[in-house]
């Protein structure tokens, strides 16, 4: 049986700066950055340098993603089980901003082509953003991990709590836990339960507890830091060490990706070590 | 002495099509669809089907750039004079529609970084859209053609009149020759100047007078039928034929190329023939 098996976008950001986004018309682009991203995308760079073994399962659109792909294939990632299509792009954002405002165009692309299909056995399944995985999800023996992120709506009320019923733990930012509550009606988690909420850290419910983890103070661009922090989880799982110590390795994972940016991030584990004691010296109490 | 160098944009438009386009936030891509195009990009797409020799003079990003390039070299068209910047990416414009309006966030990228030189002796040096060309027209002995294009605000009020005292032909749009006179005070041409109009035809200065071509009634995206037009001017003045006869030839391949679109144009001479006869008996008389 395989470690993980994770499931998500390998998308790309275009990112489109001008002085100002016009209502109507053209505009001169001063810089134009094009980002490998998405929620596989950013787990799989930060898990890869930490060695944890793990299956990406994508679709993507040769037309736009050949470059992505030979990237993360120089860094080692398998993506055997990313399904590549020929005459697709996508998944791609452009987005256009101005430093004050931003609009962002999505194009799924692929991932709106794509039949996911598990292609081993595995010990964790995490079921992030793409299609809808519930039916699956309900059709494998894993350790199911559900973690819908921005596409929460895609869910109805009754998939949402099944999902989060059969998960063996659940994932939300902030945002997405209060739609999660407000759709199904549930006032607390019936499993176990991680909610993001930026700088203001994380909580972890669990046997009816709820323990906070409070977020190392960071300056940077986010972009990343939440698949980074799943990256810090799963380091955890992989070495038989606790969910707790699980988040106290994805908050300083997190702080890192922010501080030095996805591409420029390299810890190690014994410098990681190192601060989660430290973290842990400073931070941790039962609420 | 070679028969033309043409400079232009390999230009490449990402058609970004959606339901309404936001003032801020978020929205699905229904249809996104690459267009190779560009002042000389169209161009060079009619004119190969002709076998009229020219060189291409331009600057691409080989970020953005590689299938283009490999599309156009596919087709037997030299890019020999084609810069390659390989850490650029452009000219690249991205275009969001939503049927109603448009907005289009244009990245010049390699086209900014270009030093144009010209590598060999011409009968004809084509200016279009691209860096400030006006020295380089005035150190050649070539018979120099001055298109601006959209960019004719590039010029001040005496570089575009010293570009157009210089050239043997300029050519504009209607809203272009405007701005050409207004800026340059110029009531009428000094040199042989066409003048195109989109569906009401295009006209030709030339000796004094001046020549009405009416438009062909088409129907269809019109994207690249300016181009197409100059691709017909040289293929009367490559095969010695009058510049009356390059008008004809322009305004009956046009006229195909909004109707079929460039990439599936494919009149053969003979027809063009047979529909340039049919088009001076309907259509020519001088004004």
């Amino acid at each position: 049986m395989r470690f993980l098996a994770y499931f998500g976008h390998l998308n790309i950001d275009v990112l489109i700066s001008v002085d100002s986004i016009p209502r109507e018309g053209s505009v001169n682009v001063k810089d134009l950055r094009p980002r490998f991203g998405g929620t596989a995308g950013n787990f799989a760079i930060v898990a890869q340098k930490f060695r944890i073994p793990f299956d990406l399962y994508s679709a993507v659109g040769m037309k736009t993603h050949r470059e992505y792909l030979a990237m993360i294939e120089s860094m080692g990632i398998n993506t055997g089980h990313v399904e590549k299509f020929e005459d697709e792009s996508g998944p791609i954002c452009y987005i256009a901003t101005d430093g004050k405002k931003q609009v962002s165009f999505m194009h799924q692309g692929a991932m709106e082509k794509w039949k996911p299909q598990l292609a081993d056995e595995y010990e964790y399944v995490h079921f992030s953003t793409g299609p809808n995985y519930l039916d699956m999800a309900k059709s494998i023996r894993s350790k199911i991990i559900f973690d819908p992120s921005q596409e929460i709506h895609k869910y109805s009320k009754d998939e949402l709590k099944k999902f989060h019923e059969i998960s063996y733990m659940s994932i939300f930012n902030d945002h997405e836990y209060r739609v999660f509550r407000e759709m199904t009606g549930l006032s607390s988690p019936k499993v176990t339960t991680i909610v993001t909420n930026g700088e203001r850290g994380s909580s972890l419910f669990m046997d009816g507890k709820k323990y906070d983890f409070p977020a190392i103070p960071s300056s940077g661009d986010t972009v990343g830091a939440g698949d980074s922090f799943r990256a810090g989880l799963y380091l955890a799982l992989y070495n038989r060490r606790s969910i707790e110590k699980g988040m106290i390795y994805g908050t300083i994972i997190a702080h890192h990706v922010i501080d030095d940016g996805i591409e420029n991030f390299s810890l190690n584990m014994e410098d990681l070590e190192r601060e989660t004691e430290n973290y842990r010296r400073m931070f941790t109490k039962r609420s």
